[in-house]
Parts: C-alpha cells; structure tokens; sequence
C-alpha cells in the first residue's frame, strides 16, 4: 500500500461505525472545557495585547519556567535558559534533526519507533539503524554492538533518538538499570542521545520515572510536550538542550516559523498557573488505565493462541504481534470491513520490519468500544488464520481492497 | 556588529524611552479585544473537543474555504484544496524552500528583501542573487539579464521571491504592467514564481492590487498571512500552490509540525466568520495611513538635504537613504543613545550592500512618537553629516558603542 491508500483507508476507518484502535489522540474532553473557555477570554481581556503579537523565538520566559517546574517532577534540575518552545515535540525533533544531519548520517533508534520521528529523520536524509528491544526497552548490549558496527563501517551516529518511557508503539519502558548502561554506553561512543517523553508523566501504576536527561544534561537533548496532558490543538511542546545546542535551536526556530504562537503559549502558561494541572494529570492517568485495562482484558480473553502483546504501564499503546504467517498491513482492508482500525507495524521501522505486528491505541474509544474493537480484531485474526491454514498464506498484500472487502475471499 | 551585538543593541532599543522605528509589529491593541476573548471561549465552548484535539496536516478545510474569500479580494479564483495553512508564512517560506533548495541553488529575490526570507535561503544554502528595484519595484530588465546571466554561468534558479505590494523593506509596490511581465519573463525562463503577500490589503489610497497568481495558478506559489490584517500571535498563515507543489507542502508539514495548532486556525475561522473583519481592515488602513502621513510629513520637513526615501502606498515600511559617506550600521549606536532605532539596510542583502540605507517602520509607533522620533533621527543624522564634513566620514564600524555614546565623539 502505498500513501494514499493508506489515507483512503483511514477516511473510511474514520467513520463512527468503526472502533479505532489507530490513532493516537488523547481524550481532550475529559478536559474542563468551560474552565479553559474562561482561561482564554481572561487572558484576553488581561494581555490581549501580548498574546495577539509576535514572540521570541526562544518561547515565552513565564512559561519557559512553568516547563522547567513540569520536568522536576522527573527529576530534571534546569533554568528557562536551556529551554526552547516548539510547535508541538514534533517540531524539536525537526529541528534537532536539521542542525545535526547531513545526508547518510546515521540516527540509532529502537526498532520499532515513533513513525513521525522516522519520517522527519528521511526528510532529512538520515539513515536509520534500529536497535532491538524487549519488555524492558532497548537492549544495552544490542546498542553496544550496533555503535561498533557503525563506527567500524566508517559511518557517522549523530545521536539515538529513543522514547524511554510508555514508548509509541511499543508501549514499553526502559527500566533503571539500563537507562545508566544507556548513557554510559553512548557517553563512551560520543553519541548525543535525543530524549523524547511525551507520555512519561502518564504512568499508571507509580511515580514518575526518572528521567534520562536528570542523570546527563550534557549528553542528553530532552523533547517534552503539553499534547498529552493537556490538549495536542495548542502545538506547544519544548527542547531542553546543552546550551551550544540550545543557541542553534533558538536560530533554527526563527528561520523556521519566526516564533510559536504568543497566544497558545500564554494560554497553557495561564492553565498551569490557574489550574489544579496536577490533579488533572491524574484524572487522564486513570481515565487511560482503565481504558489499558479494558485493552488488556478484552486481548486476553478473545485473541485467538499464537497471538502476543506488550502490557504497557503507561501512555497510549499496546504492541501486538501476530502468529506466523500473517501480515498486518494485507490484513488491515479486512479488519475495516469488519469496522476495526489498527497500525500495521511496517510504519515503525525503516528496514521492512513489522509485518506480523500491529499498534493497538487504547487512549481514545470508550471501554465498551474498546472491547467491541478486541472482539471484531479478534474475529479478523481468526479468519486470516484459517487463510493460512488452507492456502499457506493470511490475507495478500494489495489482494483485498476497501471496496472489496474480506469475505468475498474467505 | 556580529547578531549577539545587535541582540544587544535592540535589547537597550527596546525600553519606553527610545522610540522604535525598527521593528514591523502590527497595532493589535487597535483590535476590538472583549469581543476576540468572547469568540475564544465560545470556540472552546462550543467546538472544543475539535479545538483542543490534533488537526489535519494540510489545516482545518473551513479556514481554507474562508482563505478563498479573503484571496477573492485580490482577483484570486482558488479552490480549499490547493492551500495549505502554516505557521505564519514564515514557515511556508521555510517548506517551499525545503522543497525546492539543494545547496548551491540560486534564488532570485529583490535587493532589498525581507530578512527572514533571506535568512531561510541561507539556512538551506542556497545563493540569493538580488535583482534591482526603483520605484514602481523590480526592473524587469534587470531580472531578465540577470537570469540570462545566471543561467549562462551553469547555475540552476529554483524560483523568484517577491514581495510585489508594500514591500518589505522597500515600501514600493509593483505596477501592473511590470507584473505581467515579470509573470512572461519567468513563464520563459522556467522560473518559479514565490509571491509574498502579507500586506496587499493594508493599502491607503486605492482597492486591493491584482495578486500575480491571479493571472499564473501554475507559475506561483502565493504565501499570505494573517498576521497584518488580524494578529501575529495566533502564527496563522497559508500557501497556496499548484497541485503537485500542495502535495509536497502537505507532506512537509507533517514531517515539520504534525500539523498547526487547530485551537488558533479555529479562532482565526470564528473570527472571520462572526465578526466585520473587512471592517477591521479598513479601520486598519485608517490607522496605518495616518502614521505613514505623520512620518513622510516628518521625513519632508526635518530630514537634511542629501537624505532620500521610498512614498509607501501601504503596508508598514519606509526605505530612506543616506547621503554619501555615511553608514546606518554604524550610526546605529549612536541612534540609540538619542533615543531612536530603525533597522541598518545591510540586513535585507546578502551582497554587503546596504550600508546607506536603513528601514523605517511606522506600523507600530502613534504618531506624535513617529515625529519624535524622527527629529531624534535628523538630528544623528546632522551629526553624522558634521563628523563627514570634519574627518572624511562619518562614525565608523565598531567605533561608537551603546555604552560610549555619540556625543563623545561630536
């Protein structure tokens, strides 16, 4: 499938009558939304004259220090100085891309990863080495092999990009342990780690983790955004960099887009200030624990044998991987003819990996529909498995179209 | 002065007592602010789970349809779906050239032109060639011998950039028979045509201009902007492109941003919808007219003979032009010591050209500031002319600090 396929498959998964486990919006009306409308209309009246006009580059200071207070909850001692506010983590990360790559440099990240970070860094012309990972993150010793691999075929590592906590897909946290063997690791090899951690304070279970870039701020660039734990339409993320990088930063913002927005800035500078931000935090954690819990039980319970998945203590997403012989991506035309959406796993890796995996988002449907999901998936699972017992084969790719649906060919 | 010593310079320029020529913001405070507060907080009232929730990478299809309208007003006839919104055009400046720029290209651009488009050129090292201006704006001549010169030289031309109506820095506007042929001499030539238009509806003494693209949908990408005839702070511009530039635009975006912020591209809809906002720019033109009045009227009786400047038909800028000798960069800190600051020419070339040139804005100052402003202006100015007629020249490069003012040295 190719791009615009894919698009047309979304236009129709996107229809009410399907239950999609693709996407990976948060769930903003949980939000206080007559509290936010008041926020805006005071800030208004109040600055109106601040918030309507341009910005530095660098981001507004107030709020530069609020993120500061944000990012101690896991553990990072930093001042407003290092801190650049971007149009949503996206935009740091394509900035950090545009200042360290030239064409054929290599970018280490966890196999899978976040398919909006593999698609700037190609933008770009990076080549993407993936490093395995299991229930735990990425593997040290995987990382390890892999840098002198590189280094030893004369390429150039400009930095690993990696999602320690509840990574997107793979819903998977990279324990204590191995986040030192990470830093020291790449201390060593003189590879700059990018920290992305949209979903770190989203954990369900206990505190907020440690983060990485508490334990280096030298060698560490952290992203962080306000998307999932207030509203993704403000686009206000951040970059918390070395000050050489920060400097650089600051000039690629201004080239890029002259400066963010003044008025979402001051707008989530206002919640923050106003709101009980904290308790809301907590009311999404357990808003999106059940919803994990609905996911968890419902794959449990329906998905047919040979099936596995990740169980995330955190963020939005469950990893699925499916038995032998099954091709997510052939599969998925079938599953929204069965009114049911999912990620094939393809998109996570840059080297044709994924095939037999699929990313399952638990942060948007309801748990009833959540469940009703599980169960139309599970049914599809099944009947690709019967394909492949009486053909060899599950669904091919390109052979079931949208208009075609699946059981003209069971 | 390297950019930390202007960073500087403009830090001392921005205190109450100086008065600011320099900077191009727009009088937001001229805005009717309780009803943009009531609009937002019915907007998040109403539509906020839309609002606060991610968007569609090409921008939210309502605005575009309303873009249409307000392109209407310029002879622009274009469907929502070949425009893409971004974050100020600004940042479609910077996707157009990620698009189109390999390093070593040549863009076309007038001399003088906008900073921060020459500032993105650079960013993506391509090589900005500038083509002469008088009056009535670029010289088709100069553009035609200049692409033959180019070409002859093996080198590739990507596009031209110019701002034809109340440019920036120059304040001239180009008439229309040189648009047609600026439109032919690039239709031959195979030349692109960007066409920057962020003040086309701030015109004081007639109806809006015919844009270019009206007459060329394939031969120019327009970039428009609602940060003069609205706010800067909501960072809401757009492209509009020929087909297969949109799809690339699209997809740049995505890689660069994900996609705007929908909460801003929502309000900037609700406001263009709910309130006189033909009225409002009318009322801005009335504004801004009035300041243009009070600095040309100031210019005509204070400044010494030997000065020249640009008669702006709209927008935000005068070009004034120093007499032989004398350097703007290097009164500059003077300037600043008299309480005064404009922006020195050489910043709009890329060519060391420039140095007798300086922008004056008059978007921003009330009027009586205006003429303070600018008999503290003369007055540098004066000195300036004594120094030359003493020693040769007037201050030189680096001599005169912000801390050492000129009155030392008289």
């Amino acid at each position: 499938m190719v791009a615009s396929e894919i698009r047309a498959l979304f236009a129709v998964a996107s229809r009410p009558e399907v239950v999609s486990l693709a996407g990976g919006m948060p769930y903003v009306t949980a939000l206080p939304l007559d509290l936010v409308g008041e926020l805006v209309a005071d800030l208004v009246a109040t600055r109106g004259s601040v918030a309507l006009q341009y910005g530095s580059g660098q981001g507004d200071l107030a709020l530069r220090e609020q993120i500061c207070e944000v990012m101690r909850m896991e553990g990072i001692e930093a001042g407003p100085d290092d801190v650049v506010v971007t149009v949503g983590s996206q935009q740091a990360l394509d900035l950090i891309t545009r200042i360290f790559i030239d064409p054929g440099d290599v970018v280490l990240a966890e196999g899978p990863s976040y398919v909006g970070a593999l698609g700037t860094f190609s933008a770009y012309q990076a080549k993407v080495v993936h490093i395995a990972m299991d229930d735990h993150g990425l593997i040290p010793e995987s990382l390890e092999e892999t840098i002198s691999a590189v280094q030893a075929a004369g390429e150039r590592i400009k930095f690993l990009y990696t999602i320690p906590t509840f990574q997107n897909p793979a819903g998977v946290t990279l324990n204590e342990v191995r986040r030192r063997q990470v830093l020291e690791i790449c201390r060593r090899a003189g590879v700059l780690v990018v920290e992305d951690n949209p979903y770190g304070l989203l954990g369900f279970d206990r505190e907020p983790l440690r983060a990485m870039r508490a334990d280096d701020p030298e060698g560490v660039v952290y992203l962080g955004s306000f998307s999932k734990t207030l509203a993704p339409g403000f686009r206000v993320g951040w970059a918390l960099a070395p000050h050489a990088v920060r400097q650089k930063l600051v000039l690629a913002m201004e080239s890029a887009v002259l400066s963010h927005s003044s008025f979402t800035q001051l707008a989530v500078g206002q919640y923050l200030a106003t709101q009980p931000w904290r308790e809301q935090i907590k009311s999404f954690r357990e808003l999106y624990r059940e919803r994990r819990d609905a996911m968890l039980a419902a794959l449990d319970v329906l998905m047919p044998p040979g099936c596995t998945w990740t169980r995330p203590g955190g963020g939005f997403f469950v990893w699925a991987t499916l038995p032998e012989g099954l091709d997510s991506k052939a599969m998925l035309p079938r599953a929204v003819a069965e009114r049911v959406a999912f990620v094939p796993g393809t998109g996570f890796y840059t080297d044709g990996d994924g095939k037999r995996h699929m990313r399952l988002s638990y942060c948007y449907p309801e748990p009833d529909r959540i469940r009703e999901g599980v169960r139309r998936l599970a049914g599809v699972v099944e009947q690709e498995l019967q394909l492949r017992d009486t053909f060899g084969t599950g669904s091919m790719p390109g052979h079931v179209g949208v208009d075609t649906p699946g059981p003209d060919l069971a």
